[in-house]
């Protein structure tokens, strides 16, 4: 009673997103010094418990189905200052630290790193880290 | 031809966007100085098309089906500074300048007003003015 009583608790902010049909929900993971924002993807429910539980970004990678605890190949793990909802329950921010400083697989800090200059989507952002190096650990 | 080719110009940042299904792409407001995050949105290409010429924040309203010129009621319009787009090519940002300071239709600056606190969603973010007063005008 007691057990299932917590389990109800601690699954209540869960209960209260609005999953879409697919059951998942948009995260921004914003970085909670300079609130650049970093990357954008996509939660589940278990990814989004796996996440408030171990304090670190676990999305849901739609192309592969299934977990992608970030940072698990790269070591550019995502440990959790904050997480928000927005007024719709249906977008999630995670504010968080990034570990190594870039949260992009082209070896950028973010992912958002071209701008439109005069209709024309521009590169404004300088590769950190080759991602060849990054990813043949 | 002249004409059709600055019209094949103009629109080629269009065609680089990675469409859902739907013909839609996620949108971010973030606030151009302080870089907090003020709402999220879909746009579809008519709507970033005009959100690029009119330099205005222009969304397509999925609930609604059809075009959300932000601040047409409530005169919360989003004035564009920059435009950004992810590495996927599938996700837009738009660093803006609130007008009125007020993003969220709740009456707060943005619509990511509660942070998950101990398992609950506490709202941390103060209500700016009355919904009744800014959508009664």
């Amino acid at each position: 009673m007691t057990e299932s009583t917590t389990t109800d608790m601690t699954r209540q902010f869960l209960e209260q997103v609005r999953w879409t049909s697919d059951g998942l929900v948009p995260a921004i993971a914003q970085d909670a010094e300079t609130n650049d924002i970093l990357m954008f993807a996509w939660m589940n429910r278990e990814s989004l418990a796996l996440t408030v539980q171990e304090q670190r970004a676990i999305y849901w990678s739609r192309s592969r189905q299934k977990l992608w605890r970030k940072g698990e190949e790269s070591g550019h793990v995502q440990s959790i200052k904050e997480i928000r909802i927005d007024c719709d329950e249906d977008v999630i921010i995670l504010k968080v630290e990034q570990i190594g400083g870039i949260a992009c697989h082209t070896g950028r800090r973010s992912c958002f790193y071209r701008r439109l200059e005069n209709n024309v989507w521009q590169t404004v952002e300088k590769v950190i880290k080759d991602p060849s190096d990054i990813y043949s650990k």
